[in-house]
């Protein structure tokens, strides 16, 4: 790689000579693969690797990947590393990948990161579809189903969700999406007064591979799917507009966010999300993790990752785009609103913090330190009998739940706070609760241990004691993992993972009675379940 | 260089392929340079092509230079426009370079370009220095003179800014700046009463290698240079902030701004430039080109010249920066306010086009067509008889002068439509003018012609019509550029640039009658004047 100079020095101007950190050349020295290999390694890399160290591997809730730290280790230590995990948070890959898979990752790691390519605006536009006009779009129901108390389910290895009658527990329809889907969200907000235009009918996935599909909840099930385009290779999460007419997706790759028309999916914008992190630094690989529609005002929140700072983004006027860039902390990730939909609270989680975002002011509120590796998923607000409203998240990186004083207004001496804590027996990736409920929900997916990753944890809001621990399956190579509520709350849904048996429908959904924590139903022939999504409770913000 | 691929065809999910198109890999094939001859041409790249092609080439005002393009022409005729210029806009460089380096720099072209290194907010702390402390700052002038007459005049080629008293024509001080200062500006309001704190008093220059001084006009000629610090390597502008507490300069590379404390120059806050431009394709060198400060508001016009957008940068609350990203047109340059200061005038030069942006609204207000390449330099405003209020731009691209309506208030159906145009010898780069004078002056340095490029013109606010054309100079290898007004707008002083001669104070500034037009004076004794900063004139916008 040939070196940048200026040399200027005759001029008296000695400036820091640096080689660029944005490359794809392949190292002299070090390991190698034929291209088939580095193809296939580039591919499993991204998969399963990417979202925690990074497609430049330069690190995030993950280690840094560069050959510079990889050749220290060599072939054997980072093959063991990738087998069993860490103690910091690294998951086992044992049951995911064969030996072959861990060896040729382990030589892909030490070698240069191939860099990615760019995709413009037209090359969205060229992958945006109409399944169904929006002319044939119904104006009632088409089926007689309870349709407010569905629930959209990620089938992640199958790249399909799964859409399930919360009534009758029928599974309705898989219907083909991205890439294991990240999340899924629904449109909040009537457009119109036009009961086309109903609250929840219309909900949006977001694939690993930037796919967007548009579902519409009232159409029979061979027509849910109306509307497809494609916003980046990587990507993690959408939102709906409050007002209804924009849809917005971000990218980890290429490091973007793109607002298109809620109706067609047409991209309409494109924002990159390079930047200065909150140290001063650029930073090429600079992931829009989280995005939130804010309740109370016509913007969105884009948490961008490895810059520590969350943009609200104004979308009144898209040809003069307002844009917030709040300074916060790395590594942003995942978040959720107070109960009156003013504050954003969002984990940075390789800080250990939970970051509040004033929405109102547009402006950062608070930063709390809790315990390592934070991790709200949907996230759980409730009233504590001594703080009163706090909100709570699970931890990657240990087993806990942390949780804070989340009401300035009514108890401004416990806001942004921690309030207390609660031990579980393993670190966790989902938290949930309803208002209806005594309990809170932690999952326990990131401990290595079968029976701890196979059970979920109740703790009681009033005592705040843990009062269950749930075995949720005992099957070898299958995990618990994330809570949902039905409709009217009298049911907690768990999903089972069939993470050792990725690509058939051996997994389930086994669904709990709220009060009296006992089973009650296994819905089965799910592929990898995992984030579910019930229409009443996510537009109505029921956590 | 690796290809990057996903390869996930397994998956059914076929992504388009393609190679970044960031790195700095030097091609197999084509012609190649050693290490000193390709470090020797990056530095005259850098110096005095960069500006219009970019330091990868990708082409702005200028062509694209990257080998897919260069390859084709091949080394003789790549020589040949480098020597003698191009029909397009290209000037001729046979008087500026040797016939070798015209050679190095033709097969340079041909090679893959080198990317340069980032520069963290970490490294420019580094190079801040005060000169004199806070402290030691004087609470009157240390000297007699007339310091609100005096013109701050840019000596491009020697690295100095030369302080000049307008009553005397006495030059008073060369101060040591960055190499190639593009812009001085001054404190334009009181940031308190305390004298310390007048307006005029402290005027900052932005060199092409990203270093930026601070002077004290106060001060005795040895100790006018008080502070320093470098925010890039390559940069060009600069502005000071309405509240008199930040100064803001744009890097060429890295593609960014930087806001500085006016007191320290301590640089606060480092924002990417780098983004998604008005087609919807990401730019990795999307530079800063004009920054200006809103007369009404509180906040920064900064000009993405490859995106197309002005970005409204608010200075209210750094940690929470607000910006407007207005997009408008490619490939924006160099800009002046109306009189009103509401709006902001400037060239997106490479689309013939002056945007109009209403920093009140925060929003694109109008785009209109003028001729070739517009470069208004510091502008030009006057009153028409016909149109009201009016904005004049020269041309790089032919020599014409075009005239627009500037006062939607007053004169709606003239406003931001073409008035007249004024045809003029020769391109040219800049405009000037001051509310006490009936004429409107227009350089032509653009043109090949030594007796066109050695003399300006003059035409008449009432009749439209060219009145003079005035040889400045008649000396083989000199050019005149740039009018300013003196304090009183009685004086108009012309630069005489010694190009074929640069490393010599063999330039000169001429000073004409404002009403006459004759020539009162000539001040000798300068090494490429360039830009003149009338302290008066400048600060309360007396165009």
């Amino acid at each position: 790689m040939k070196k940048w100079k200026y040399g200027l020095s005759a001029l008296g101007l000695a400036i820091g000579m640096a080689t660029s950190g944005i490359s794809a050349t392949v190292s002299a020295a070090g390991p190698t693969l034929s291209e088939a290999d580095f193809d296939k390694a580039t591919t499993l890399y991204f998969q399963r690797c990417a979202g925690c160290h990074g497609v430049l591997r330069k690190g995030a809730t993950g280690k840094n990947l560069e050959p510079a730290e990889t050749l220290k280790l060599g072939q054997k230590r980072l093959e063991q590393i990738i087998s069993y995990g860490t103690e910091g948070g690294m998951n086992n890959f044992d049951d995911i990948f064969s030996k072959d898979e861990i060896s040729l990752l382990s030589t892909f790691i030490q070698m240069e990161p191939p860099v990615p390519p760019e995709m413009s605006l037209d090359m969205m536009k060229e992958h945006t579809k109409q399944f169904v006009a929006l002319k044939d779009y119904p104006t009632k129901p088409m089926h007689g189903r309870n349709w407010e108390n569905f629930f959209v389910v990620i089938e992640r290895d199958a790249g399909t969700a799964a859409i399930i009658d919360g009534d009758t527990k029928e599974i309705v329809a898989h219907i083909d999406t991205g890439y294991a889907v990240h999340v899924i969200k629904g449109t909040e907000h009537h457009k119109t007064d036009h009961p086309k235009d109903a609250v929840g009918r219309f909900w949006y996935t977001i694939g690993r591979d930037g796919k967007v599909n548009k579902i519409d909840l009232w159409q029979t099930p061979d027509k849910m799917l109306v509307a497809e385009t494609k916003m980046a290779y990587d990507a993690r999460d959408i939102a709906v507009s409050g007002d209804g007419k924009y849809v917005i997706a971000g990218g980890y790759w290429p490091p973007h966010f793109v607002i298109m028309d809620a109706e067609t999916l047409e991209p309409l914008k494109v924002v990159s999300s390079r930047g200065i992190n909150v140290d001063g630094e650029y930073v090429n690989e600079a992931r829009v993790a989280a995005i939130y529609t804010t309740p109370n005002e016509p913007t969105f929140m884009v948490a961008i990752k490895e810059l520590g700072q969350m943009w609200q983004v104004d979308y009144t006027d898209l040809e003069n785009l307002r844009i917030e860039q709040i300074d916060s902390a790395k590594f942003l990730h995942d978040g959720f609103f107070d109960p009156t939909g003013r504050y954003f609270q969002i984990a940075a989680n390789a800080s250990n913090k939970m970051v509040v975002v004033d929405t109102q002011e547009r402006k950062l509120e608070k930063i709390i330190d809790v315990a390592k590796l934070p991790h709200p998923g949907p996230g759980a607000n409730w009233v504590d009998k001594e703080c009163g409203p706090v909100g709570g998240t699970t931890h990657l990186g240990e087993g806990a739940v942390s949780v804070w004083g989340n009401d300035p207004m009514g108890h401004p001496d416990q806001a942004w706070k921690l309030c207390y804590e609660v031990e579980t027996d393993g670190a966790g990736v989902f938290i949930r609760t309803h208002e209806t409920s005594q309990y809170v929900w932690a999952d326990q997916l990131k401990h290595p241990e079968p029976e701890v990753q196979q059970s979920v944890q109740v703790f009681d809001k009033e005592t705040r004691e843990i009062v269950k621990t749930i075995r949720v399956t005992e099957e070898e190579g299958k995990a618990a993992l994330h809570m949902e509520f039905n409709q009217d709350g009298s049911e907690v849904w768990v999903s089972v993972w069939n993470r050792a048996d990725a690509s058939n429908p051996t997994g389930e959904i086994v669904v709990y009675d709220a009060k009296t924590l006992e089973e009650k139903h296994r819905i089965k022939g799910l592929t990898t379940p995992t984030g579910k999504f019930n229409v009443f409770n996510r537009i109505n913000h029921k956590t």
